[in-house]
């Protein structure tokens, strides 16, 4: 369960019978179209160049919570039906953990019980759960005016380049920076011949965030972003504003400085990413997330029987992406939108409260 | 309230009365030492270098919770008294908000109302709080002998050189490569000198971390790790294992191969961290934490006053970490103590029933 | 989400596609059986003198969390389809509440959005999801040897008379007193004939309990049982032990002596219900959950036109229970096997760290 | 913890340091007075008839959370120095557990390792922090409009008559009927003079309270109040409205009708004791909570020595209270009042949601 006022689980496995997400705490009311869920998975398949996995079109069965075409405030549950599962692969490896999976530490975690085709509940597919419910998030967000994007920062050495405001503007799902997306196509086609695989780094940004949300210790939005940035599968860093480069700067190179602008107060810089003291201050929202090349290669590697601890050479076969993260955009999008959401449900409260009984909001 | 068996809150103001925490689902029967608290308390002071700000000797004061010495079970709260506060100085920037702090975020999020006097809730003197709660998880640890420990691995450009095995070797508290530290030191030094700050990182590491602790989704170990180091003051980012470094690499480069050491299951690098999937996978768990310079320069600002929306400039004065880092070492360690010990404690629930009811330990 | 270690939600809706609940936190390696879920389904049909209303043979839809046929430790969701389902009657009384229903208040919750169908997220058909969760809960508390069993105690004045040991012993799955249960069934025919309804007392017993599950303030005990038998509809108060008969008696009538009993700690009688504290003392756990009558009745009420303000007479039609209390006898038995299997659960962790760490169990 | 936007926890032991509360989630701006508090307090002597113990004039020393007499919205630390406490009496029963005391449950639980000391952290004394608690519940429900009061029903055989109207009208904060307090006291001296001791009921009711509060399943408010009042020390059972008696009823008896007065839907009776569906509907809420007679009197008893397992017989003496209901009436009212502020503040998100885009409240 991630959130506190809007709350959401995910279950399924790879190869079972669906995947899906339970959503509870929404406000009833809010519109909603299942096209609009569907455009959403739909990216979820990022780049002909970087897959070869399954597109699955998927249909989302909604069982709660929607009636009439608007939430009604009740639990709102999602399942999407598995298809073309070719589970007959996995016998092979269930005792042959495969490097930088899940195999080995859900094996030790559910003491051998752990569904292992696919890799089971750890499977990106449960990821299309985390898009679902971010969907809802979105339309909270668009209602307050706040708009989530998300794009490849970089894969490899690669680097894209983009503005905060080409990044909004662009109509480019994946990355705004065209030669760069060249160049990443090109690493991705070469990586893949080479049955390896590559990471990156997804950059995220929520504009027209209202300053307040989130708080200090255990309602710090960092840190409620990030644990929901971890929980998507092979993530191995989160950073905001500045981030590491932080650690290298000067207070006064890296300090923002306030200031007005349209009657409202500003930092004239963004090197915090809109945080501050784990609280929003009104700039935009900023924040890198670093994935691990996926582990699926074609190349031999060294991994022990669970049995007989024996060593072993274990070469997979069947078909990988030899980059997730032109599909791990939409997903970073999704997570930050419910992440969010629920924080300015959160503020609602507070706001309510101040309206109704503190209209001059502050002490004498 | 961090942790879901293990949990613990913080409270308190950097002027009020006093801070501290309070501690829920402890074990009974741990022996505790007041020494010891003090001990780890005295670690958040810090190099002498790198602050002039006030080393108070701290007292914990035990309120409940402990009883012949010995943890009782039931909800465990220490405080610590703040002496030799001046908050004179506090009311001048009340409306005009320090760059970098928390001054604006709070006023905002509690409409006025916080106690703004040296940065209040959201103060470093907070962290009291969390290396005490962090006591208790150390305790926890040390049991089935899990050891943590953290050092700065740069401040500034100055990166310290350090194997696992130094870092756990060396009896210093704060970094085991002396030269680097030197280095330190004068950089701290000098940027003192010149009124400003800087930033750093700290690494922290966990050691004879059993394999199965953490879990996909919400029990995700990375993502509850990094949770919690965000609710530290001034934590910009959080990676684990080669992180971001991870994103430029390739599968063939990142993924660790298995082997067997000892008839023990290992892995033969440690890229990952010690986490596959959210789980710890046996081997070492290794996060670098992101600090920011301290935003607290003796530098000539701008800011704005939060009633006219007037430009101001703003200039600090009183006394000031030039650098937090050293300080952050004993924290972080406290936090990936008591996320460990909780993450144990929830592991030790299913470890008991499979011990009682499935001693072969895997399905035919 | 019921539960803090074992956790579940339930969604669907009465006219929707399909009800259903998700579990987490079972520990792997259950295993389990679609017949005994059945088996346990259909005890929610009751006695067939009580109800009229439809008896779905329901199918458990088991979407994740279980693989060859045992838990995985996995979120584990099961779904029930909807079938046959008319909706056209409750058009009618969409804007006229009926009296004793959830249709008034979930109107305002939910601003009209909810799911007014045969009282929607609110309909006795939800129980389902309560039964499945307590399917997983039992199947734990067997393998400890615990057993919960509850039956029919009263209908109207009706007051069925049975020992602990004869309601365990009973084959009959709603009340082991077969005369009482005689006169039950003529006063309910008679309800029914009347075109009214009548309520009723649960009682349920847990045998074999370990002393030491619960605790004060947020893990009482009985405070959490409390919690889950509100959630089930029509429940208005729960009682343990003695109860509110407890609240006419002197100290020294009431209070359980202790005593031995082949080598065990035990009380001489069991006037508190198993429990002290908020703590299970090793007795049986005993606890009565009183029921209103359903308030669908045949009757012509009072009712109010949400939009115009304006007073009507309602005239409901259809299949109703006239007594729904044999329906509940299951659901009891569910909820309270749920609660003390997470409370088992939780225990597991304390109870393995003292094995592990503290043989001896007790301070100098 | 208890509470989900506004939540609590309570600490210390009766005869350690202190006791306590931590609260955290409050609005800022809460104008608090601690001789509102202190008199709050003072209502847990009850009445001098009731009770020899000691009557401790409590200092709430506020720790954090209040800066110039208003909540800061951080958290809010408020702890009660203990005084003139005498432990001695102690030692002999620390293996000899009082009859209907949580000495043998607290044992097991704690694996030996609790303070023991005047029942530790199971005391009456732990009630102080309910009321301190409470005390911020009240001031939120205050802005409302919405009040709560809580009186005495019964004291053995004896019942209070009173209206609702009585109760609020009357300036009595222990009972509205004079004359059945005559007897009340006198019964209570008359049980104190034998030795024992006698339990009672104690009824709460909120009036003006929204319909829209609380909601089905884990929101539901009549489950969110029995958890909280069962937190209460000797709390054996809860009821609603007619409560057990709705199990005796006819649903054409039962069922409140609906109507309108002043332009706004009420019921024309109150039998559901304002929740209906787990939500509040408008009515006043009302409920009845039974105390078990307090289990300390001085008759003998028998009881087991924890360590030989030998039956001993146990003789009291000290000071104790023949009756808590008296006491207890206020921290009935204390915990009604703070789990209703936490709902409102829950449905304060949801009616600033609502207030901002669906002003019209409902699809079409």
């Amino acid at each position: 369960m991630i959130g506190k006022i809007l709350r959401f689980s995910i279950f399924g496995e790879s190869h079972g019978v669906a995947v899906g997400t339970l959503i509870e705490g929404l406000p009833p009311g809010i519109e909603v179209s299942e096209d609009e869920m569907k455009e959403l998975l739909r990216r979820r398949w990022g780049l002909p160049e970087s897959s070869s996995t399954r597109r699955e079109v998927d249909e989302p069965q909604i069982i709660s919570g929607i009636f009439k075409g608007h939430t009604t405030g009740a639990p709102l549950a999602i399942v999407l039906e598995n298809r073309d599962v070719d589970s007959s692969y996995y016998e092979e490896i269930r005792y042959t953990p495969r490097p930088g999976h899940s195999d080995y530490t859900s094996y030790v975690k559910y003491f051998g019980f752990n569904d292992y085709r696919g890799s089971g509940f750890f499977s990106g597919r449960l990821t299309a759960g985390m898009v679902l419910a971010g969907y809802f998030g979105r339309k909270i967000l668009e209602m307050e005016g706040i708009a989530v994007k998300a794009a490849i920062r970089s894969v490899g050495n690669i680097v894209a380049k983009f503005s905060e405001d080409e990044l909004f503007s662009s109509k480019d799902p994946i990355c705004p920076d065209v030669e760069a997306m060249e160049k990443i196509k090109e690493k991705i086609a070469e990586v893949r011949s080479d049955g390896d695989s590559i990471g990156g780094i997804v950059e995220c940004v929520a504009r027209n965030v209202p300053a307040g949300l989130g708080g200090p210790f255990d309602d710090d939005l960092e840190g409620e972003l990030a644990r929901a940035f971890f929980a998507i599968p092979a993530v191995k860093g989160v950073e905001f504003g500045m981030g590491f480069q932080l650690a290298r700067m000067r207070g006064s190179e890296a300090n923002d400085e306030f200031g007005v602008k349209n009657g409202k107060i500003v930092t004239e810089s963004n090197n915090m990413g809109g945080v501050l003291g784990g609280i929003s201050n009104g700039m935009s929202i900023v924040t890198r997330i670093a994935f691990k090349p996926t582990p699926s290669i074609y190349k031999p590697q060294k991994t022990v029987d669970l049995r007989s601890l024996e060593t072993k050479e274990i070469k997979l076969h069947g078909r990988f992406d030899a980059c997730i993260v032109p599909k791990a955009v939409v997903v970073v999008e999704s997570m930050m939108s419910f992440v969010l959401a629920d924080h300015l449900l959160r503020r609602y409260s507070k706001l309510h409260f101040m309206d109704k009984f503190k209209k001059d909001k502050e002490m004498g």
